[in-house]
């Protein structure tokens, strides 16, 4: 896809994704540097972009590749990071956050991308696209940087909800097998369950509840079970889908993130210590290039809202184009994949299982 | 403490640390290589070591310096790192470990140490050493690197009980706080407790309780709360004491560990992609020795039991001589500030507290 066709022609296959421009630290211009970042790149997606008509009128027209490709949704109003999610949820009319839901809402997209107040998202989406018919909790899920031969792992929940019981965290196990399947490709992933360790006796109560319920699905619902990971394996190669709840999978993550910028600036620091070591920075700086690519935050920019009727990528508050364009992708792939649908199928198929905590079989389906 | 002093005359002001010389990877010989180096560093360390008599005068003989400051004490059975602890709780007697422990209960050590199964050491320690009184749940303690002053935060529990309600985290505040002042030499640490966002409604029920209790002591207990911190603040400069049940503590720790360990490989590679990298990474090697240095487990190595009537630092299995060399320091640092009379004392003086879930003032103490 490196030549350029024409972004200009009539596509009718062209895939939308709902945008919200507003709520990102870097504001509607990051955004829309971001949608053209993807639009260059993929002549087959198209946008609904929202936020305020003036703004964004102006920086789509300088770009003459977005033309005809995004149509803007006037919506005066921005969330901003400091508003409270309730506060949002009774007065978010008229925001570009509740309006890129609608769209999802009322079908004219299958996924929305926004870089807004995470929390206010998640309340919003929740109000608005409502839970999927057999979904008590729904989930964040991320993308982390790992041994696997993909590069990365899922890991949910992240932090949607602090609690999930073992109904919860087998619903957690086939939403993220499904988005293992439609957002990475991966045929058959294999599923684990985050613990303090990996014999069968240990953990809580739910944990062991869960593994026995996951373990008798994955058969039917086509996914490997490989049991209890520790924390060592969300970096690690033994799973491709690492289940947890809201809380531990939030600590995770943010000690995981924190852990790596802490050795980032120690790298830093190192390469700066002598006139030999900044020389040997200036050599190494291709290589260096290369590790931060590989562990990039913007490269896997973009939470995932599961169990909603529709999909949400939430990318990063400090999103720049590069981030941004990162979540379009994601929201392109799932899309693309029809992963919304699939997804409802599979977790209605499941819905018996986790309501009656029973075992009931379920159809094998590569969803 | 660079000149070498007379070790063998005699000290009577010795501080005697208790190791259990087996149940490490690397067997016996690490052991004595550790505790050597140690003592060639500290002239006011004396040992008593436990293991199988003659395995250990070979490897004690050998080195001079040694000579008069290690007492052997015959232990003929070994706890492997397979050992089930309610097995080794039920057949212990005998081991190397249980004789290690043996000292600290007859009071002829304050602090042992042993690189032994985690598990069957906490499972010892518990019914060897017995619970403070007023102590519901031990906790274990470790050392990360953080940007912190001192360069290292403590954590805990890290898994000596994957459950801790309000009670027990403040019990980990106070206990954390203690450990900061005697083996880190922080006269106000600042407490953080661990939750999935600073805001104070965020977080669990038994959270928002343990933040008040926690709040409610620090001017009396001499430090300062810091409210709640994310999994960020672990490497971070906010806290020198992060709080948390088992189950997190466990799960970030190995998360952070393993994504440490992630970035040092792909470090590696990089650094191996070209014959430009590959000389580059000849010229930082002073560079990298120095971060790597900084971010040793080994330097850290040393997960602390607290709540116990004694003090057990739990090196890590795989430790060589450098690393149960960091446990001993640790361990005398502790031993020589009375750690575990002051421990008991202060976790005494709270224990109506954390029964009775009520706020009494406690006298300030610098313990």
């Amino acid at each position: 896809m490196t030549a350029e066709p024409d972004h200009n022609a009539q596509q009718p296959e062209r895939t939308v994704i709902s945008v919200d421009a507003m709520g990102g630290d870097a504001g509607a211009a990051a955004v829309v540097a971001g949608i053209y970042k993807s639009a260059r790149k993929n002549p087959d997606i198209g946008f609904i972009l929202h936020g305020p008509r003036s703004e964004l009128e102006r920086l789509v027209s300088r770009r003459k590749i977005l033309q005809g490709r995004v149509e803007i949704r006037d919506a005066p109003n921005v969330v901003s990071m400091e508003d409270k999610p309730s506060y949002v949820m009774r007065h978010g009319e008229g925001t570009s956050m509740w309006s890129a839901l609608e769209s999802v809402r009322n079908g004219e997209a299958t996924v929305a991308v926004s870089c807004g107040n995470t929390g206010a998202l998640m309340a919003l989406s929740m109000i608005r696209l409502r839970k999927l018919p057999g979904v008590d909790r729904p989930a964040i899920a991320v993308l982390w940087p790992s041994r696997n031969p993909q590069g990365f792992n899922v890991m949910l929940d992240v932090g949607a909800d602090i609690r999930a019981d073992a109904p919860d965290l087998l619903q957690y196990a086939m939403m993220g097998a499904s988005y293992a399947r439609n957002g990475m490709g991966l045929k058959r992933p294999r599923i684990g369950l985050l613990n303090v360790g990996t014999e069968q006796h240990k953990g809580r109560p739910e944990l062991k509840a869960a593994h026995d319920m996951i373990a008798s699905q994955a058969k039917s619902a086509n996914f490997d079970f490989v049991g209890f990971v520790e924390g060592s394996d969300i970096p690690g190669d033994l799973a491709d889908v690492i289940v947890t709840d809201g809380f531990t999978g939030n600590v995770a993550i943010k000690t995981g993130e924190g852990t790596a910028s802490l050795i980032g600036e120690l790298l830093r620091e190192a390469f700066r210590y002598s006139p030999l070591s900044r020389l040997a920075s200036v050599l190494a700086i291709t290589s260096l290039q290369r590790l931060r690519k590989r562990i990039d935050p913007r490269r896997v920019n973009g939470g995932v809202f599961l169990g909603l009727n529709g999909t949400v990528v939430k990318s990063h508050g400090g999103a720049d184009a590069t981030g941004v364009s990162a979540a379009v992708k994601l929201a392109f792939q799932l899309a693309q994949s029809g992963f919304s649908k699939k997804l409802a199928e599979r977790v209605a198929s499941t819905a018996s299982v986790t309501q009656d905590a029973e075992t009931q079989p379920v159809s094998p389906q590569n969803d």
